[in-house]
C-alpha cells in the first residue's frame, strides 16, 4: 500500500494549523493594504525560460521542473528508428532542458518582474503590490527548512527614492509589532557601500562574489572563520576589512558612518551607498514602528545576485536564520522589457514567524484554543432530523457557527463527540424538548445544563 | 528576450481580480465554517504513487508531472557505458514513471482521502473540512477552462447518513444565494439508481461506465445524439431509458419516483438509492436555503470514478457546464488505509462562479470599484519628506489605508497619479499647511478642497 505521507519537505495542515496560518497572513495583509499595497497572485508554475539564469547556479538546481506533456515528451523519451547507431548515443544523453518546458515559482520577485513588464499599461506609475503565496524548492529537508513555504512579499515598483525604503520598513515593523515581537532588529547594508569596503580593502573585484558570501557568515563563524574562509579562497585584505566591522561595530551610528566614510575614500557609488543609508535612518527616525531597531550591519551581505542597492534583514535572538530580508533591485525587471524600473521590496517568511510564535506562545486565545463551531446540535431520533437540521438553519442566520451530529445515537456518545471537538456549547433536542418548542443546552466547560426556548439559544451562547 | 506572458492555461491576477476572488472566496469560508466545517491545506505536490490510478485514464494523461532531480534523474537519462547494444535501445524507450517521482494536486479529494488515512488518530471520529486551494490539469485552454483553478471543496467524513448529504447541499445553496444567485438548479442522483436503470434497461454491466458517459451528455446532445452514442458503442437498450428518462423528466418528483422505482422493479440497490434520494429530499425540504431548486434528475452521471452513492451538481441557466458538483465516494479513503470510511463532498468552482458573476455585474460596489488606499499624501519637497511619512503614520494608526507618493514631485504629476489609482482623497502638505498644523484636503471626486487641521482628516474622510 503507498504511503499516506505528504511528500517529502511538504506538510499537511490540519485545522489548528490552518487557523494560525491564516490569522498571521490576516495581519501582514491589513497592515500591507494600511500602506496602500495592492494584492497580486501569479501562477504556481511559469516558463521554465522566465526563471532560467535568474537565481544563479544554486537556484538553477533548487527549482522543481515540470515534465514535458504527450508528444512533446515523446519526442524526447521514445526511440524514433530501430537502428542502432551515433543516433542512439546521442540520444541517451538527455538534458533537462529538453524534458521540462516549466518549473515551479522559485520567489515571488521574478514572477513580479515579469507581471510588471507584461502589463506595464495597465499598471500605475508607481505599482505598490503584496503577494502572499507558496514557492518550493528542492533543497535538502532539515528543521524547519520545507521544500514548500509561503512568502509573504510587499514590493513598491517605479520609483528609485528611499522614501520606499523607509516605508517598506516601517510596514515591516508594524506587522512584527501587531504579531507581538518587541526585539527584532532590522539590519540594514547597501551593496554600492559593501563594493567599495572590499574594493578599498584591496579586494579584487573578481574576488567580490566569493567574498560577499564569506562576510555574510561573520555571525555565524566570526571574525576568524571569515578569515579562514577568505585564505581558502585566496582572498587578501581581510585583516584590513575585519578590524573595520569590528571597530564600527560597537560605536554609535552616526559614527561608524563617519569611520565607514573614511574607509571607502573617494569611491563614488560606496559614498552613494553611504548616503542612501544615512537617509532611510533620517526618514525612517520619527516613524511609530521604528525605534532603536534599525541598525546599519555592513557585514549583512544577503544571497541573493539581483539586489543592486539598499540590502535589510529582520533577526530575533532566538531564531538563527532571518525572519525576512529584501532589498533594492533596480536591475531585475528590465531583464523582461525593454525598459530598466527600479524597484524595492521586502520578503517575510511565514513558517520562520510561526516557529518564534509558536516556541514563545504568541498566539491569543481565540486563535490557540479555536473550536469548529459554536454549539453542536444532537439527533434524537430518524424521525426528528428535521427538527434537528430546522434548529441549526435557525441558529445559523442569527449568525452562530453551528453543528449537527451527522445520525441518531446514543446521547451518550454525541456528547461524547461533542466533547472531543471542543465544542463549548451542546443543544439537546430530544422530544419534550420539541414538544415544547424548547431545548437543553449544556455548557461543555462547566457541565451546567438548562432547559430553555429555542429562540434564547443565541443569547446564552453569546454570554 | 523571454516572453512575458504567463505560462499556457494560466493567468495573474491584478489586484482588481484579487478582490474579486477573496470576496467570492471570504463568502465561501464563512458559510462552510458557520456549518461547523473545519479549514485544511495540502501540499501542491503529492508523491505520483498517491495519485496514480484514482482518476481513470484522462485523468493520468491531464496530470502534471515534476521531474526527478539530481542523481535520480541523471540515473535514467545519462549514457552508463560507452557500448551499443542491447541496453542502449531498451534506455531510450523511456517511460515517464522514470522521470517523474511528484505530480501536482489533480484535485482536494483524493488528498483529503490521504490525510484522513493519514491521521487517522489524531482527527475526531466525523471530520468535517473545507479547502479552497488551486488545483492544475494540463487540459487544452479554452474559454472558462484553465490549467490552474480554484476549487472550494467542502467534504464530511465518517459517516454514511444521509443527514450529511441534507447539509452539504445547504451549505452550497447558502453561499450561492449569499453572493446573489437565485435561478441555480441543484441536481440530485444516486449511482447504485443509476445502475439499476442501466440494468432493467438491459444494458450488459461491463457496458455500465460507457452507458454512463453518453447519458451524461443528455442535456448537451439531446436524445438523438445519446441514442446514436449508445448505437456507435453497441449499446442496446437505449430507447427504453430514454423513454423513461423523457416521462419522468415533466413530472412531479413523488409521481417521478414511483415511474422509477416500477422501472427498477427488485434490483435491491436501484430502491436503495431511490430510498437515498427520498430522505435527501425530505431532510431539506425546510431548510430556508433550498426550497424548488432541488430535483432529482436521473440523467445526471457526474464524470469522477470514485463515486458510490449520491451525485450532485448544480447549474445555472446562462453557463453551459457545472458551478460545481459533489457526491458521496465510500470506498476512497479505504484505498490508502486499512479502514473504509464513508465520505461525502462538494466542489464549487471558483472560476465559474466569478465568470457568471462578472457577466451578471454582481459584484457589490465597494469590491468593484474598489481603492488601493483611502488617502494619498504629497511629498512637498525632500525637506518635508519626513512630515509627509509622520503624517502617514497617524492617518494608519487612526484606521485609514494611506499611500504616500513616493518622492517629492510637482503637485500636478501627484495629482495625476492619485486620480489614476483612483483614490478618493488627496492630502496636500505643503510648507504653508505643515507651519499651520493644517493639510488641504482634496476629494478627488468632487474637486472640493479645504484646509483644515491634520486631526479632522479622518473624520472628513470617513464620512
Amino acid at each position: 500500500m503507498a504511503t499516506t505521507n505528504p511528500a517529502r519537505g511538504t506538510r499537511d495542515f490540519l485545522p489548528a494549523d490552518v487557523r494560525k496560518r491564516n490569522y498571521v497572513i490576516g495581519i501582514i495583509k491589513d497592515v500591507y493594504e494600511s500602506y496602500g499595497f495592492e494584492p497580486l497572485e501569479t501562477p504556481a508554475f511559469e516558463n521554465l525560460e522566465t526563471l532560467t539564469g535568474k537565481y544563479g547556479e544554486e537556484g538553477g538546481q533548487l527549482m522543481f521542473k515540470i515534465l514535458k506533456r504527450g508528444e512533446k515528451l515523446a519526442e524526447v523519451t521514445k526511440l524514433r528508428s530501430p537502428e542502432v547507431g551515433e543516433e542512439t548515443l546521442e540520444l541517451r544523453n538527455i538534458e533537462t532542458s529538453q524534458l521540462s518546458d516549466l518549473a515551479l515559482r522559485y520567489d515571488l520577485t521574478v514572477p513580479l518582474a515579469r507581471v510588471v513588464a507584461n502589463n506595464r499599461n495597465e499598471l500605475p506609475k508607481f505599482f505598490k503590490r503584496y503577494q502572499i503565496q507558496p514557492v518550493w524548492r528542492a533543497d535538502r529537508p532539515a528543521k524547519g527548512r520545507y521544500r514548500e513555504f509561503y512568502q509573504c512579499d510587499v514590493d513598491a515598483v517605479g520609483s528609485d527614492s528611499l522614501v520606499v525604503e523607509a516605508e517598506l520598513i516601517s510596514a515591516v515593523a508594524t506587522i512584527l509589532k501587531r504579531l507581538g515581537f518587541d526585539d527584532f532588529i532590522i539590519r540594514l547594508n547597501h551593496r554600492e557601500l559593501l563594493r567599495g569596503m572590499l574594493a578599498a580593502s584591496g579586494i579584487a573585484p573578481e574576488q567580490e562574489g566569493d567574498a560577499l558570501v564569506a562576510l555574510d557568515k561573520l555571525d555565524k563563524i566570526g571574525p576568524d572563520g571569515v578569515t579562514k574562509e577568505f585564505d581558502d579562497r585566496g582572498i587578501t585584505g581581510a585583516a584590513n576589512l575585519l578590524e573595520l566591522l569590528q571597530s564600527v561595530a560597537s560605536v554609535e551610528t552616526a559614527s561608524a558612518m563617519t569611520t565607514l566614510s573614511d574607509f571607502v575614500g573617494d569611491h563614488a557609488s560606496a559614498q552613494n551607498g553611504l548616503n542612501d543609508l544615512g537617509r532611510i535612518l533620517k526618514y525612517s527616525s520619527q516613524l511609530s514602528a521604528i525605534s532603536h531597531q534599525l541598525v546599519v550591519d555592513v557585514s549583512l551581505a544577503r544571497g541573493l545576485s539581483y539586489y543592486t542597492g539598499t540590502i535589510m534583514e529582520i533577526n530575533v535572538p532566538d531564531l538563527a536564520g532571518s525572519l525576512g530580508g529584501g532589498g533594492r533591485y533596480d536591475g531585475l525587471i528590465g531583464m523582461f522589457g525593454k525598459e530598466q524600473i527600479p524597484a524595492c521590496g521586502f520578503s517575510l517568511g511565514l513558517e520562520r514567524i510561526l516557529v518564534v510564535m509558536e516556541e514563545r506562545g504568541m498566539f491569543p486565545p481565540e486563535i490557540a484554543d479555536s473550536t469548529p463551531a459554536d454549539v453542536m446540535i444532537t439527533i434524537w431520533s430518524e424521525e426528528t432530523v428535521n427538527e434537528s437540521l430546522r434548529l441549526a438553519d435557525e441558529l445559523r442566520s442569527q449568525g452562530l457557527r453551528v453543528t449537527v451530529y451527522p445520525e441518531p445515537d446514543k446521547l451518550g456518545k454525541q456528547m461524547k463527540y461533542a466533547d472531543s471537538i471542543g465544542v463549548p456549547f451542546v443543544c439537546v433536542l430530544g422530544e419534550t424538548e420539541i414538544c415544547e418548542n424548547n431545548v437543553t443546552l449544556k455548557n461543555m466547560r462547566t457541565g451546567e445544563q438548562q432547559t430553555c426556548n429555542r429562540n434564547k439559544v443565541r443569547e446564552i451562547i453569546a454570554v
